[in-house]
């Protein structure tokens, strides 16, 4: 899918919104667990009860890998159910260097056609290009992510007084067009997404952090949309965990409606 | 596996060689993708041929997930075929928020029971901690890598005079005790391993990059190595692709043996 083909996604359903497929056993309703693959049933209710609602689907992929191979098929499944013209992210933030990345790119963009990934900046430059040699393909990097421990690293200055997550929107930018490259920004601070909208005005964002870890949707959508809306506002747990009940998807649907409901306000009032 | 095992293996085998198990299926002889699983009967065949002169086996995870499920189940089959007494090396680089690394953590210490796993450290503490609760096995945190990208944001100065990758040494340190953390330090520049052996006096390093990548096992060995020896040097595809034809086992034995008995020589004069 192209940044056109987004945008347009992103007016026709008004809304911006990504659903977090973080679907685990322990917190999946109880009686989906005698079927065959409770998984893949939970994650068909939930796409079912959703998908009119939000613009792409992020399953994250370490609650997949930790079911070993049959999380593999399950997380298989997933993807070739979520509707054409759904973006699609695998939430996996690999980063490996070049002869590597192009086998974890194949892995994701070849075997089971996700539409982008999530990729660790630490390795540089060599590490992302293998993912952006698949057309039609997107690398979603790590910049400024949301939990605690960013301060560790992303937030130390360098000598000419940028953050290292700001070298990372930079110097990025020489590798990748804002058509195949995205950015992580967490939203645990949604008044600084302004200044990292500065650094990049015309990429997309996927912001995680709003809703289980807090963050504020007018804030973000005010500071970081772009003319093209620029930007994925991701939601896991408050979406598909509404309720642990035989009801989960009707709840799912109606917490869904809500948050795109209310992005319809923010573009109408900020794209 | 913990520290005085690792290091009375070295010593009992007068070695330190790691073998990355970079199994390629456009690499491996041709006779051998007949067989019903050519990943797992290349790994045994090198496996029972270099068992005796290594003292860790690091599968690189990607070439395992780029195969799909029965990736998965190849890596598992080569886990359990590693003789007891062998520390195994998740090569994943991964890294990810709390709840999420505690599920990558689970898939490859539990599910798949490795001694240790490659963790890549942009997200800081939250995205380490999780993988050393887990009683027994190490986080091998990439710090100084040996590819060309690792310039870009590794070797950025800090206001404070240093380096990333040191303010990741030196940060890390504060997380888990050199009993459970390793560092990946890569050998392009083999002279500079000095240094950071300064920065971690007693911590293990992994160490890539000798063999097919260049490096200096000589250098490493004379400035890297502390009281417990302390390195891990790995090897990939020149011992397990040293032929491509029938005899392949007995070439990977015969490059094996080459290495030990010059790292034999390195223990006597360094250690």
């Amino acid at each position: 899918m192209n940044r056109e083909q987004l945008f347009n996604q992103i007016q026709k359903k008004r809304s911006y919104l990504c659903i977090g497929l973080d679907t685990d056993l322990e917190k999946i309703p109880k009686h989906l667990l005698s079927c065959a693959d409770p998984v893949f049933e939970f994650n068909k209710h939930i796409i079912d009860a959703t998908h009119e609602f939000c613009v792409a689907y992020k399953p994250n992929i370490a609650f997949y890998e930790a079911l070993g191979a049959k999380g593999w098929v399950s997380l298989q499944k997933t993807l070739d159910y979520i509707p054409k013209g759904i973006f699609t992210i695998a939430d996996a933030k690999r980063g490996d260097i070049g002869n590597t990345s192009s086998l974890y790119a194949k892995a994701f963009f070849t075997q089971m056609n996700f539409d982008s990934i999530t990729v660790a900046p630490y390795m540089g430059e060599d590490s992302v290009k293998p993912f952006l040699e698949f057309k039609g393909k997107w690398v979603i990097l790590l910049a400024h992510t949301s939990n605690a421990g960013s301060a560790d690293f992303q937030l130390l200055e360098s000598k000419g007084g940028k953050r290292l997550y700001e070298e990372v929107i930079l110097k990025s930018q020489q590798w990748a067009t804002p058509d195949q490259l995205m950015y992580v920004v967490g939203a645990t601070r949604a008044d600084k997404i302004g200044e990292i909208r500065k650094l990049a005005p015309h990429h997309f964002f996927l912001v995680p952090g709003v809703g289980a870890q807090g963050g504020d949707l007018e804030t973000v959508s005010r500071y970081g949309m772009n003319k093209q809306c620029g930007l994925l506002v991701n939601s896991s747990r408050a979406i598909i965990y509404a309720s642990s009940g035989e009801s989960f998807a009707e709840a799912a649907k109606n917490e869904a409606s809500l948050v795109q409901q209310e992005m319809k306000t923010h573009l109408e009032k900020f794209l």
